[in-house]
């Protein structure tokens, strides 16, 4: 029974995790948290896609049917030019939340917040506009939400400042929809709507990704046809760390986190 | 004519490679920033130790005479294991910034302040307490002050509230000197003074580290007897992004800095 392999450069892709256990109970999920190498958002293109192949083989070697860029800077840099050197099919975070965040807008002003690299790439910004060339794409970097988010600084004073000036070009622009393009920008959520507003729609790719998922899966013949699937978590390095923050990620706790040398 | 070698887990160590600069102006320095791993301070001891090991080789494969491991967290938990491991003397930040507290501090309550990584080795508390058995220390990991400095938020009021709150318990205990456990640090010491106050004393290390650096030469007769010594610049990423930093720490501009892949 193979798995579905999913790789993040943290803890972050556990919300996808989350909502592939929801919507895909039955299959058996690998996961790998880069933690040694944490945090991928401020690191260059070449480097994020060095790091994403070496990775996804070590997922093809727990055995998986499907591989999934739970990690926004990855799916950024690397998928674009990786998505065919497999045989697995990959599939990013970035597609799903576009797709829904297209729909959504009604004024067509979409807004886009994500790690310095994610917003480097343009990468949002491009398949926006495939989708849609008339929407207007106003994008920022919120480089301290990481870190605030992994130290649990989920809301407060401080937070919320540095939020308003973050969101400062996406509120004078006036859009009706904000793609949180960051796997830990979801703990955020309540900060980030107080700031632009409770009519402003907020988009979480999470339930998306899972969604296209479950649809590849189905159309290749490849769902698990057994019952309750495993889950098996790796990272490489800080495991009890890790384990700490996935009650914060996953709504559960985590024991068995491994560690492993992916390189 | 050998070098002296320095690493560390990013820029932070440019603030030590500024006073060799001051204090051995003729002496050859290689430096190698490991920006594809940075930051270390929320990393494992024996991660650290790994990465450390890596950076290590590689300065010897550039024909150093010594080793400064420009790095707190690198020197807390590295240090103590391998500092005999290599033929090359090497030098931490740690036993120097110890030896400058204990002699400052006249009410023998001392400070010190770090990452999570550096806190939690517990190696400065175990330094100064060797060479004063009765001091008091007390510590306190600030880890969203590296971001706040890569970021360049050197002031302003967030960066002022998140410093009263972390330095709450060392201006509770009365401390008269605070070494600034962390090479990013000495860039906030204008908030850090005045949330402590103008009286206490902040030990930054890296003078103290280019002193006890010069006298080893001396005594070893390793000094470079030429004149206006070269400088090189390595990292493992991101060599704009670090040029660009470069001019906050070592106070001048950093032109060929070289990427290389250390493993």
């Amino acid at each position: 029974m193979k798995s579905i392999g999913v790789f993040d450069s943290g803890v972050g892709g556990l919300t996808v995790v989350k909502e592939l256990i929801r919507q895909l109970p039955n299959e058996n999920i690998v996961y790998f948290g880069d933690t040694a190498r944490v945090p991928y958002g401020i690191k260059s293109r070449e480097t994020v896609i060095r790091f994403s192949i070496e990775n996804i083989l070590f997922l093809l070697k727990q055995d998986v049917k499907l591989i999934c860029v739970a990690c926004n800077t990855a799916s950024s840099f690397a998928l674009p030019v990786i998505k065919n050197y497999f045989r697995a099919p990959i599939i990013g975070v970035i597609t799903p939340g576009v797709r829904e965040a297209v729909y959504a807008s009604q004024n067509k002003r979409i807004g886009v917040i994500g790690t310095k690299g994610t917003i480097k790439s343009r990468t949002y910004e491009a398949e926006i506009k495939q989708l849609d060339p008339k929407a207007k794409v106003v994008t920022a970097s919120c480089p301290l939400f990481v870190p605030f988010v992994e130290e649990g600084w989920l809301s407060g004073e401080v937070v919320l400042d540095v939020a308003r000036g973050y969101l400062k070009p996406l509120k004078a622009a006036g859009v009706d929809t904000v793609i949180l393009g960051c796997t830990h920008y979801p703990l955020l959520k309540s900060v980030i709507q107080q700031v632009l507003g409770k009519d402003v729609i907020l988009i979480d790719s999470a339930k998306q990704v899972a969604c296209e998922i479950k649809k590849i899966l189905a159309s290749e013949d490849l769902l698990n046809r057994g019952k309750g699937g495993k889950r098996s978590f790796y990272v490489s390095d800080n495991p009890e760390w890790f384990s700490g923050l996935a009650q914060r990620f996953l709504g559960s706790q985590l024991k068995n986190v491994k560690k492993v040398n992916n390189v």
